[in-house]
């Protein structure tokens, strides 16, 4: 029956966007995406976790999922954050996810009524800003320096939107290794933080999908180490220890807030049978492989940042020193615009990600970020170097195409 | 820092419900849900599928999955849809989801504004039930007999339903083994719902998810293989051949639509570790595996119809004779409360779910679903007998307590 096509002016939902058809290209120097190294992912170890997990219970798998996840998994969740991050939870106050991405968005529905103000970091992780913008968020940025967010700024900010009716209605944040600036909030303003969220009755859902990628130095308390109150909501991932592919994360809130977000759940939670793989394999090896994953990563910074001191220091850039996570924070003078040349460093093989991308308040456009965990520490030295030509190539054609007019 | 408890009251989005704390106990004769044979769950294969897609791309691993999901894996459900269901796509037409159930909440999601109404099946699955209202759709269901929807009755609700000011924004139906109803619609009368859809410019939503599980007689063709005008939406589902714990399943929409469903989509999608264990084993063995499944449930159904037969058919019950699929759907007289009497069964060690459940106009409290694809053959006969027994006691209880009034 072959029929005219049919239209579908007018039936979609108005919350519905067009999600533009994207074609994945990755180039030959990848500083694009926040993707571990490809060599360190376990695949053997996942593979036997996997075949323990299904001798003994794999018969399961014919079950639906539990709601809230698998519940070795959560227990081993519970193990790790009283261990690492000092705080206790039960099993049934964890929630295993596809991703920690889920996890955001699942919190951010259950809080979030088109038009909410949101103050984010001055820079924001890109998948976070789309997910409060799809969900009709007023994000604002709040100042950062080389140590994250600064305090007092911040209430400043608070003051100024309830002043303007805007009364934001949460922070989020990635305390640990943000993304991208790479910093780390220490522990006084971390404090002072949670005194300013409480004087002003305003949640934070704390983001630390990176905790595990500490290469040097103390790692801080969470947010949610230091409060017990519910204020905290928090968030994280076994894409950054394991890979992204297994689409596995996890969040813990208060019960109240975990009945909400559970009410945008669908399609029953994340996958059972790498359920089974993740828990044995990290049962046995998590703080091994860990440790590591973080000895490849070390190379790979500091070859990024060896090279970025030969090659854009006499450029007047400036860049973070990320004690862990996965990206460096590239700034360059004003009159570099990151934003217009990353298609021709793309296409001559170097890809980063622009500032502006992360910029809820509209700056970024002299910086970009860069991510050292993927290519190997050659492809990092090489990538940089390559890039530093042709930002500088580039550079000279924008002042020789001006200097005719020279106005 | 110990804090008194931080509150919630009104920070919660106005969308955001509660979902209340659900506890999953299976009583001895499990009829309730729709799981497969636990025996049947290829563990081996997925396992030798797995480490194969592994060998070969187990790196990719370390990247985010493509947004449609693996490639390999669209692949194949173009294959399967043109050999099964006849009609044509490309691996671009094709999104991986998290069971069908995700598959039908961003189709839903990009189809429905709160108030909007969408038909249904006079009984429909809960899950979908469920999502359409989240949704905050009017469901109304269109009458349904031993082969489901019936044309005539449906074109007269629809033109009901303009009148009133409510007209339909779409149709939502499992034509093949439809649940709870086990019922399969002919082909003659798919061709006349097509021809109402667009005389009425109403979409189709086909979940086909139950198509592969037929015993006996010939499969029908599908709405969308029917029908390539992008009036009908198409969805399907690994859960039923292979396993829910995999959580994996499909759909297939015009482009448009697609895009606006992906706008929904959170968490990037299912697991890619999965999907290499899924394409894997399935390339190899989909056809043997499904017949050797359709074998063993072929004996549990018949299992199921002998003890209704034997037990059920003096109280007045009738039930349905599927030809595939997973479901019983029960009919008892009207004077037996199927909803009253479930939790009484459920203690005596008898689960099924109580017709109500599905009905979204409010009919439904003699009727029962019995799921008889999880338990094995004694069991059925044995739960179904058992069955029998407790509802003539609770039957002769409640009339000996109604006697004595006499009124």
């Amino acid at each position: 029956m072959p029929s005219p096509k049919f239209s579908y002016d007018g039936l979609f939902s108005s919350r519905s966007q067009e999600v533009p058809a994207r074609k994945v290209v990755h180039p030959k120097y990848d500083f694009v995406v926040a993707y571990p190294d490809p060599e360190t992912v376990p695949l053997d170890g996942l593979v036997d976790g996997l075949k323990e997990g299904l001798e003994r219970d794999g018969k399961d798998l014919a079950y639906y999922p539990h709601p809230l996840g698998l519940p070795e998994l959560r227990e081993l969740v519970t193990s790790k954050l009283e261990r690492d991050r000092g705080f206790k939870v039960t099993p049934e106050q964890v929630v295993i996810t596809s991703g920690s991405s889920e996890a955001n968005w699942l919190v951010i529905q259950a809080l979030t009524n088109p038009g909410d103000t949101v103050i984010t970091e001055e820079f924001v992780y890109t998948g976070t800003l789309g997910q409060l913008r799809r969900a009709g968020a007023n994000v604002v940025g709040t100042p950062v320096d080389d140590e994250g967010i600064v305090p007092e700024p911040l209430e400043d900010l608070i003051k100024l939107l309830i002043k303007q009716n805007k009364r934001p209605k949460y922070l989020y944040t990635i305390p640990e290794f943000q993304n991208p600036t790479g910093t780390t909030l220490p522990r006084q303003r971390r404090e002072k933080i949670l005194e300013i969220a409480h004087r002003h009755k305003m949640p934070i859902l704390e983001d630390d999908c990176y905790v595990d990628l500490r290469l040097e130095g103390k790692t801080q308390p969470a947010f949610r180490s230091l409060d017990d109150s519910g204020i905290v909501n928090y968030v994280a991932s076994f894409s950054k220890i394991l890979a992204p592919g297994l689409r596995h994360g996890y969040f813990t809130v208060p019960d109240e807030v975990q009945r909400r977000a559970l009410s945008f759940r669908a399609g029953g939670g994340p996958s059972q049978f790498t359920s089974y793989a993740v828990v044995e394999y990290l049962k046995r090896d998590m703080y091994d492989h860990i440790s590591d994953i973080n000895g490849v990563q070390r190379h790979k910074r500091d070859a990024m940042l060896g090279a970025l001191g030969e090659r854009f220091g006499g450029m007047g850039a400036k860049w973070s020193h990320p004690q862990g996570g996965l990206y460096v924070w590239l700034e360059m003078p004003k009159n570099y615009d990151m934003t217009a040349l990353q298609p021709i460093c793309f296409e001559a093989g170097v890809g980063y990600a622009a500032g502006a991308n992360f910029a809820p308040n509209g700056n970024g456009d002299n910086f970009a970020r860069l991510c050292y965990g993927h290519p190997s520490p050659e492809y990092n030295r090489e990538g940089i170097a390559l890039l530093a030509d042709i930002i500088e190539k580039q550079m000279a054609k924008n002042k020789a195409r001006v200097a005719p007019g020279a106005r």
